[in-house]
């Protein structure tokens, strides 16, 4: 279903030449230099000759910010401190300017796109992307979340929303979400994905207390054992375990990747989302950029298994994609370094090499 | 020599209770909510009343870079891979424009300001602020790196330039250095100030190898042994192991504290100067805000004696002010939250306290 294109390598020597030439010691920029190799890396695929990169500069254009949101059957299950209703309060409150990502996003750039993928109320409004798959899903501990036809068409509305992104000259995306519940979807996804106990995966998601998460863990061990036999294939694993906001994230980082777009990954949520995508086709990964690492405590378990090191640890633990908000700057600053910066033979400054 | 106004608390009820009425579950913007309370709390000093305070919008005004400059005699003992003369040769890049801070200054909207506090070959720019104590400092492990008229006439420079920022409605400044050696002073002062053995507080600078590491530790255990009887006061404990800029940053801060302006501290280097600041008035501290742990392992144990949490861990050991310039989006995010997002009642979220 999706086919992305494997990121070749035909420009790092070039890449890092030019990196340690810029006036400051050999990586002395720390994640910043990793960063603008991967950003580099990822907007030179279609240059053609080595001629032609040497006069190519990399900049992010159009950055783009979706926003999925989704309802959670398992929300009625004891799981969260906010019933369903929440999740359609907070897109209105997406719609008419007043959450956090709407003030991250227009500080610093980002052009936000909220979608509907199935929340117990919509939200009326011209700007909401209808993408609904339901009203909420089904409980996962006691029923499939969905069907494996609702997953696949969370990923043929997510693939149509990011061409459309794509064909505009937009190169990166950036994944946001909000769904009363989801922690506990994304912490199964997680427990079923690297074979890890509940225990280990489910955390206090936006704030619950010890109660509840005791609670959380029985409900992903529930379902942990009801799926049992649908968790070796990512498709009906999301089926069983997913939200619909989750189903179509993963489906955008797919065809985000298949479009050579750069994919800024958020959270805890958007993290089960990206695992669930390298799961379905491995060469998305270099196409991900890990920009937060959240207070969720499974969440650094999953980026240490992923082997990715996020740009940005805020303690943030709000979802709606404020983590990969925040990290926009740094991207820019990573291009900026790349491209601006004077080398020692320009600046006539000495190189010294330890 | 620096009145220091403490900080009063005066609206902390109000700005707590703002943040916990945004629409977001309490705490979920984790160090964004405390960075937003120090800025509030420092912008607000002056104003006059409740009523004053609930129409009051914190803003960073004409957020401005300094950058230090300055020569250490210590370089040439064989503490740095790079000679002193590149200190003069990145000042001129600072002037030109092809340094890491200037691309960060342009991208993010600071006001980039050269000092040169002492280097070994003045750069002729109208742009470079003169603030010489000398050309460099004698080696801090066979002498006093400076005298204390030095120390002091630091101070009094770095008074009179961020009274004059002051008063063009400045009041936000990040501090910045470029000084070859400038790790094993700043080494030096930490492990004088905070009782520590060399070893704890060396560092691999910019990035020296194992042997040059160990020859700045034996460096270092010599000034402590040297200048045992002066490190009591911390004037002649910067005179005996300090720098030029160093020094200067130090009365910056002080003077910067002292006008109400919040404190942008950067690194290694930087957090030694915020160390000795403290160390003379402490009522400084509530000022500092620290943006970056850098790689230099001394940096983090600095900070936790200092008990603080930086904004920014991006393994950054360029020194310059870059981690200082790359956390200024991030506090205008926490400002931004705090001015601009809704709260339950205006958006019609229900609150859910858990």
């Amino acid at each position: 279903m999706f086919n992305i294109p494997t990121v070749t390598n035909q420009f790092g020597h070039l890449i890092i030449d030019k990196i340690n030439q810029k006036t400051k010691p050999l990586g002395a920029l720390g994640q910043l230099e990793q960063c603008a190799i991967q950003l580099v890396t990822l907007f030179s695929q279609k240059v053609a000759s080595e001629d032609a990169f040497k006069t190519f500069a990399p900049a992010i254009n159009k950055p783009t910010l979706l926003v999925f949101a989704g309802d959670h059957g398992v929300a009625a299950q004891g799981v969260s401190i906010a019933p369903s209703d929440v999740t359609s309060q907070m897109v209105a409150n997406f719609v008419s300017g007043g959450a956090a990502i709407n003030v991250f996003c227009q500080q610093l750039g980002w052009q936000l796109e909220v979608i509907d993928c199935g929340i117990l109320h919509p939200v009326t409004a011209p700007s909401v992307h209808n993408c609904r798959l339901g009203s909420i899903t089904k409980p996962l501990n006691t029923d499939m979340a969905m069907n494996t036809a609702q997953v696949l068409q969370g990923f043929n509305n997510a693939k149509q929303l990011v061409q459309q992104l794509s064909h505009s000259g937009c190169n990166t995306i950036a994944f946001g979400e909000m769904g009363i519940g989801n922690t506990t979807s994304a912490a199964a996804i997680m427990a079923a994905m690297l074979n890890l106990p509940a225990q280990q995966c489910v955390g206090k998601g936006t704030g619950v207390s010890d109660d509840i998460v005791t609670r959380k863990i029985t409900v992903v061990e529930q379902a942990l054992v009801l799926h049992q036999l649908h968790l070796a294939d990512p498709i009906s694993l999301l089926a069983a375990l997913g939200g619909f906001e989750i189903v179509h994230i993963t489906g955008a980082m797919l065809a985000a990747a298949e479009q050579g777009i750069a994919v800024v990954v958020d959270g805890f949520i958007c993290s089960a989302a990206a695992m669930a995508a390298i799961n379905i086709n491995p060469a998305v990964k270099d196409y991900l950029i890990f920009a937060h690492c959240s207070n969720e405590q499974g969440h650094r378990l999953m980026l240490n298994a992923l082997d990715v090191k996020p740009l940005l640890q805020l303690d943030l633990r709000l979802g709606e994609g404020t983590g990969a908000a925040l990290s926009l700057p740094l991207l820019q600053a990573a291009l900026g370094f790349y491209n601006q910066m004077a080398s020692f033979a320009d600046a006539g400054v000495e190189q010294v090499v330890s």
